[in-house]
């Protein structure tokens, strides 16, 4: 039996999941997969390092013989299972979770508790896509072992060195006091990318820089020292950039019209903003990227255009945020993948002395501006999972010794 | 008698106006003056060009006998009597009026009909703090001489150069064809502003400019050869900067939040965004900037700094849209008289390579950065009744010969 932690990112139709040996150095990656297709076909996919793809797994189905569905709950036993068999052999001694909402209070990784589970649950309209199946992982698995470790990393942690200015609403006082501020997301994704820049840019990480995380979900961060000193996001997970189904930034006069003049009910208006907007909305093709950057669709176009000149207005924004920029970073799906995106958002930023070379940037290179440039431009790969993998195994050997991890 | 154009610039709580010479030239400015403290206790104050104030005129009481306070109906009619009576003398050949909103179509001054009317009556919803006023004036000097020619301009008529891709949001594409767009407003203003900068800037005033109207409504315009090119307000008058009582950009999730958690009705939410926000709701002191300014209260320095912060960020972004920056231009109450504001968002701005000359920014000169500075930043009085005077001029010396004119 190998002793492993289990990192869990739990989202509405896919499950990551990365298993970690279990180690208080450097968090060393035994396992990555992830199930799609959720519920209809749940599919189990295995990273091969070796050729760094993606490859299928049919070693296991996700069926649950009643409904010919499987949800979550079905689904993570299952998974475990698997896990824990003679085949791998992992002895499961942890479990970290992505939780995409910390709220004000929980600006840290924590390890769980009902009384944590309950706070969390309050903070579920702040996150209507992510943070119920976050927390639906969590439940699942104390269902199977309520004596497990479970901790929660959270997205809004990393924000939480920004000022106040940069987090306060135009709003009255006492909502501001009662936590409506820009929280800002995607810090698992941030935490990674600013712990791994001084390899990049030596001593030049700790200067201005602009991170773009831009997948499925996208935002921004500016960063100086390393710390968040801004970002794209809001209060919610809807405000700041374009992004594949969600609307961005929106003139909150809009959602007025559309509840006093169209005469739509909240949720109705939650659902067009949340998964009916964005690229997936302005194209009405497709919420994929890839798929429109292949079409020759004028809306198609139209989607990718506008999604990089906000892309740009918002990094300029943030510029100013952190007084100037030294750099800047693409990352997650569209970041690291597209080229074409990157060229584009670059290409309204000549102004600020932002030049890509096209070669480097074709190739997805680190580094992707033209050599010794003064505003350097670089793509590097997200991982999510390595920092709850890192904080998870960082509170177990904070709060116990190593013996009594064995035997949780 | 005089033949005069009538200029109407009609709030909620105060009218303003001004009369000009009926003639095809510039227009030429006979009186000014504005009603405040409507209905409770209007009062008029006329402009004394010799000395460039503000003078309380008691020669006229604006009160209905039998509710003791005055509305825009007992008090337009009023006002002209005043104008046309033997002191004064003015026979009003036609009026202009400030409108908000023009929506999608109307986007130059346009004579009012009846159809027009009734089309800009559709669009009270999206401005419901000015429209509904601006149209009550037109209503009432209709009643007063149905024959009289009334000119609309238009708040938004100025953006419509602005490309598509500054006025589209990430929404379902229906919605943006349905005219759910970026339309921005103090379009007179900018207007006024816009055919002013060769007197200050020569020929550098076909460069890339922005515009800050910062007044107790706010926004920001980038111009590229005097044309908008992008604005920081948006569907409505909310978006944007922070304001006196508005609050500016805002994460739409805010609203959604407010709806489901807060149970509070759209009307409820309506209220807050447009009179609770901004720098009265960030303070909880004044929605006046020149209050705040003196008070050493805490949370009127939060208010100025958010203020100053955001219109920075705000501005940072519109750069982008326009490729660089050449020059500032402040203009309206705040950015004409704070000289505190221009310093603090300018002191934001240092990175773009934006400086003040402390002295001449503390006296409120035209040009307030130094000498032979790169970015030029300059304070312009805004005028939007002579942009209003000169369209309705051209309107009529367009569509009738003076003779029709002065017995109209």
């Amino acid at each position: 039996m190998k002793d492993a932690v289990l990192v869990i990112n739990s989202g509405s139709s896919s499950i990551k999941f990365g298993v970690y040996a279990l180690s208080a150095a450097k968090p060393l990656m035994l396992l990555r997969g992830k199930i799609t297709l959720i519920p209809r076909q749940p599919v189990l996919t295995l990273y091969d390092e070796a050729t760094d793809s993606w490859q299928a797994d049919s070693s296991i189905t996700f069926t649950d013989n009643a409904s010919q569905q499987a949800d979550h709950a079905t689904i993570l036993p299952q998974l475990i299972t698997w896990l824990t068999d003679t085949q791998h052999g992992y002895r499961i001694a942890a479990v970290g979770h992505r939780v995409v909402h910390g709220g004000q209070h929980l600006t840290q990784p924590v390890r769980l508790t009902p009384a944590i589970m309950l706070e969390l649950s309050t903070l579920v309209s702040l996150a209507p896509l992510h943070q119920p199946h976050n927390l639906k992982a969590i439940d699942v698995i104390s269902q199977w072992n309520e004596h497990i470790p479970q901790i929660a990393c959270f997205d809004t942690s990393f924000h939480s060195t920004q000022p106040e200015i940069a987090r306060w609403f135009g709003l009255p006082r006492h909502l501001t006091e009662q936590g409506i501020l820009r929280y800002g997301f995607h810090g698992l994704s941030y935490e990674y990318i600013a712990a791994n820049l001084p390899h990049y840019l030596g001593e030049r990480a700790k200067g201005r820089i602009i991170v773009a995380h831009l997948g499925n979900g996208a935002s921004m961060c500016a960063l100086k020292s390393r710390r968040s000193v801004a970002t794209s996001m809001g209060f919610t997970a809807l405000d700041g950039l374009i992004m594949g189904q969600r609307c961005g930034a929106l003139d909150a006069g809009v959602v007025l019209h559309l509840l006093q003049q169209h005469h739509l009910s909240p949720a109705a208006i939650e659902h067009m903003l949340y998964n009916e907007s964005g690229l997936k909305g302005v194209s009405g093709i497709s919420n994929n990227m890839q798929v429109l950057t292949t079409s020759t669709h004028p809306h198609a176009q139209q989607a990718i255009d506008l999604f990089c000149y906000r892309a740009a207005r918002e990094l300029s924004s943030l510029v100013c945020a952190i007084d100037g920029i030294d750099a800047i970073v693409f990352t997650a799906g569209i970041g690291e993948h597209s080229a074409l995106v990157r060229e584009r958002i670059c290409g309204h930023l000549g102004w600020l002395g932002v030049a890509l070379d096209p070669i480097a940037n074709q190739h997805h290179h680190s580094v992707i501006s033209p050599v010794k440039f003064p505003i350097t431009t670089l793509v590097i790969p997200t991982d999510e999972e390595s920092v709850i993998a890192q904080s998870t195994l960082a509170l177990m050997y904070d709060s116990t010794d190593s013996k009594e991890i064995h035997h949780a």
